[in-house]
């Protein structure tokens, strides 16, 4: 669930880009009071996400549009399935149409991808997550869209998390002060997770005594190790080029053992869904 | 090329959105004097762009740091090749490394993207351009980086251009009637374009005096019968699902002879280029 | 038709800037649930623009002030018409009332002074158009006042149109290149117009390939010439210090048979037209 | 003085609102190291305003323009006479050109208006002031250009001075109870005005404690006889209609003997001064 | 009263800073339907203020939540005292709660500390004020409780009033030609008040044509003799240090028979009431 | 340390506030060229805390004041200690005195209350920490100040930390299903607190595997019972009324060995430190 207040400014910044000084076309050619109807259709199968923000487009737009959703965000759609219905003044419905879509797409789209992922993964106990690399200004709808596509948000930002990276651990002088630091002087909110590169530096996190530690780009046979040695005392995040099928594909590193796999993809490289407003 | 007064308020979005309430790894780990110089390196081939962006995103949060580009927007590299170098405090280029990042990939992928289809027509006389099928919110980034990659720009948004679509023709009574209405009361700096489905339409916008005509998801043949109607007399448009590859393919609906060609994907599906900032 | 996504940002920051830290004459001396009523009234002859947004300003301030047009814009109202009649909360009335004129009374002042113009030519084939001599921040009702007003609008900014002035002429190394580079390099979507100070100019812009030619104060003879050299290939726009007396009459100007004459004073040196809210 | 903290998103708006996307002229026709030099001349006689805001739109645009001012705010010139130079980067200047115009010439038309309004009635003890008649959103600048015209400012918005008119005093239950009600419970910091359009309610208002009263279209033989009740026991300011000649001009009306003279159309009828930056 | 459009802005900006992301503690365990009823009681005594702005914040968040007040701004409360009702959706009222308390404990504490200064002077003439020491970006509420409680504002920001305090006596050359600057140059709509730190400058104050004088940290007995010299020809402003209790106790320095008091700690220094809101 | 682009936002609002439409009498009475020097002197003892705001202030306003600090953040001070020292144009620096030094006492307040509660606990292995009871709009600094003060903030907001308080519990039907809930749905990032109010509550929440329990309101007797249950398994936090002397002291609290006491006072009834700008 987003709340109107999160998101208000990002649709209403939308629509002023699409709508420039106003829509020349349709206020030349389409009566006033003209009256229209349309069914949202997905043009191919995948996730529906981002209901409530097309709905909240055409909301703040015109507040007498009616909009009858018939899916909810996170199910299943395949080609040709009506996900909702719109009526109201002309005008103002193709003044929006473009803008609702443009989110409702992109949105699906993130959807549809993560749930590609967690599908390869379901029947194990792992947890498939987003990562920072969102589109600049949407990254509370990117990271709504994962967990709409059965993911899990990682961090949102740079203040919700101690995330401690190999220059910080060069500028601290190794993992252990790294962690010291950190922990001494951070709030008790706050989780610690720690990158390391080798199994060496994993044994340094744990004992430095980090809640979660990110195995960067190791292969399935140092995370394999890696999984043994973490014996459940801290959680082991699995991350770097993580893909659907290939060498770092998710299902062998999943079967490692590992409890979270971040997957950067998610948010930067998804296709948009297609999905049409159709007219009647 | 973009100015900063229509970039700085969504790269300072973007940098609030990833900061949060401030970098708590970096703050309690970092000394506050350390300096740090790093490369900007493709870790794949591509055409670069938002070299000036990446810029933009250091220089508004510390002034003092150092960026000097090696490259320019718009210059094909290759994996390993280093575009950029930069120096300075080490906790402002780590507190901005993932949101130059981020508009950097993203705009270096549409660029690529759009280099893709370029190539495949650049022997004929043809203009690859977008469509308003961007993120919100990014639509001077996105248009800006289809420019960088080769392509041409569609209209902006809903002001800048008339285009008359198959609702705006049926409310208006035809496409007569639609363009009459347009020309009459726009201003004279407007080009009006139409949309049409079929070589009726086609011949009846060209009679209404169209500056352009859009053939939507018309068939090769129907393509081919087009250009020679329209004779010179106006500018034809292709538009709808045009891929690299496929029954759709670019190259295939550039030799029917059609002036644009449109292409949705070059702003909606675009895959990031992993461009990657590597500390010395 | 002024869509609320695109003025109520100008409407707010405005009634924010009357009422500052609020109305202490009000709140002090009118009891909370008074309910009052009043008329709009034209106090000169002129034509009314600005309706919807004076209505808007009330709705926002309060969503239960009732407002009833009796005119809608354009229409030619006379000393002593009623042009609406509101009634609601009388603190909340009192407060928008030097905000809601404002605006009132000035986009009527343009819509009358542009009438005047547009009567003096309508019956030649001439559009009256405004031009970027708009009030900072308020462009998008000025413009809007100007067609109102019967005028036409000439390009709303720098990005939607290509208009070629002396400073690019010369930087680009005369018309030709300068046209051929804008061609060649800009969205098919823009009109390109180049401004002109001789006849031998005029001939060459002709030549490269220019939609429209502005004819930077010329006199009646070279316009007249210049009218028969264009032979309707380009539009032409007459320009600079245009008058609705004088030696540069608009008249006189149209009747060389011009296409198009722009008026800077449309919009920055209008008079606003006197309209008052009286309370019964 | 203006403070930029006060000014700059005024001016950031008007820059924002004319580039649109950007320039696409200047961008496709004149080479990015082009510098440019040119002179600020007036074209017209009048007083000069806005000389800082000029300065500081081609500053926030790109800090390395030079921009030297040969004037000063409130200087009288006559046609032909340099203002100010500058010298940059073509594009930079190219692009906020007219946005510095619009402002300096609207600022300068009201300085000029309100110096010829002041010229008839300097050798009188009487102040001509602005009302809240200025154009939404400008309010800062146009009252500034007044107090550069030699004129003086009334209240700037509903919060800084308690004025009384007709409906607070009918709500209220009269002059007395309305003052005093306003005296009671308002801060010392503020003045008191009660408008009056009678002998009778002047009399009432000096009784009541008014600080000042504003005769509101009162004949000229009403305000002598104001003035003489008056006997400098509370301010007088004559409102209504005031103009530079006919019946309400305001040297008959300053030699009445009031304190302060209110001219509406310093704000919402001045034309603008024509000023023009003449590149070399 | 306090408008919507003045503090809209303050509150969606506090509803963004508490919400985050989101509430994802309420998300994960309330059911979206769940409904909610709870009371605002009083945990201790004092004045209430802020039962408006505590309304608006859940109007802004949810429109459908239902508010019934059961006191208003400024009547005194007890502990146990159930001040309003709330009853609506459980997700939504949990995400104001914070924000709405926030507000309304720091406003009823502002009311709660200016009546106890109040209480003390009640049946002398005199006014307790407020000064500009409130809470940056929350002026306007701090002066309104100060309001609520009985107390007066003082100018509300720089350009409301002429305050000449010691740098700007020093920086004119004195007291008088500080004075009489001002008053020549400035608004009529401006009073004048002037600090002073001795008799002596008092008088010069005072033969200069200050409206008000402040005297700054003065001994009751220099109070006694400025009161005596004043005559009531000028108010007189006490100010520094007052309290409630001790040597500067606002009691002894009101007997001197100054006209004003100003008090910093009304805003500076007050603590939060304590209100809570209990669910049924 | 705070970000610029975290705050200069707050800076530029609060400035604005109080500059309103300029400072009257500065502009009137104090020469363009002065210069003035001055020195920030403790005018009681305490902690400081809010350099870097007050010289940001001073810089957003006018880049050429210099501003040199004697003193870091969080250095002790005494009454009389200069703790910083300016100079630059008079103007400038009045117009930013009130400004600068709301920030600076309001932090320093802050931090001065939270190294009293600090201090009654240094030698004994517990955090005091901070809640959300902030001031509308400048948490950021707050939490901040609490942090310089020697405490430890809690969590920022309601998207950065699970807090299950009472209505979470009851809707979610008890601790263990609310707990598995936000377990099972919600990042691996984030910690869950459970707050109790009886030590049965407070073994369901160890069983639920809470990260952190919340002793709501408990008596020192029930805190102890509930250190020696939770034996180090979980973090336990002591909440409410905590206070520095009486009933609910600090010492008390933190001597039955709680982890962590979070105090509401040390935010919404802070004190502000006197510090004043003493001019040469």
């Amino acid at each position: 669930m987003i709340e109107n207040i999160v998101v208000d400014g990002i649709i209403n910044n939308a629509l002023a880009e699409d709508l420039g000084w106003g829509d020349v076309t349709t206020d030349l050619t389409i009566p006033e009071a003209t009256v229209m109807e349309g069914n949202f259709i997905a043009k191919e199968d995948g996730i529906i996400c981002g209901i409530d923000i097309c709905r909240r487009v055409f909301e703040i737009a015109d507040k007498n549009i009616e909009f009858r959703a018939f899916m909810k965000d996170g199910q299943r759609v395949f080609k040709g399935n009506i996900i909702a219905a719109i009526r109201g003044n002309a005008r103002s419905i193709l003044k929006c149409e473009r803008t609702a879509l443009n989110f409702f797409q992109r949105m699906s789209g993130i959807a549809t991808m993560t749930d590609k992922f967690v599908s390869l993964t379901s029947d194990l106990d792992v947890k498939v997550v987003d990562t920072r690399k969102t589109v600049p200004g949407l990254r509370v709808l990117d990271k709504y869209s994962v967990k709409v596509g059965g993911g899990f948000n990682h961090r949102f930002n740079l203040s919700d998390m101690i995330l401690i990276k190999d220059n910080h651990i060069k500028a601290a002088g190794g993992i252990n002060p790294a962690v010291a630091a950190a922990r001494k002087n951070s709030s008790h909110a706050l989780k610690i997770e720690v990158e390391v590169e080798s199994i060496k530096e994993l044994i340094e996190a744990i004992d430095a005594g980090a809640d979660i530690v990110m195995l960067d780009n190791m292969t399935l046979n140092m995370m394999r190790e890696a999984v043994s040695i973490a014996g459940g005392k801290v959680l082991l995040e699995a991350s770097g080029n993580v893909s659907l099928e290939g060498e770092r594909n998710i299902r062998d590193i999943a079967e490692t053992g590992v409890n979270i796999i971040s997957v950067g993809s998610l948010t930067n490289s998804s296709d948009s869904l297609d999905i049409s407003l159709k007219f009647l």
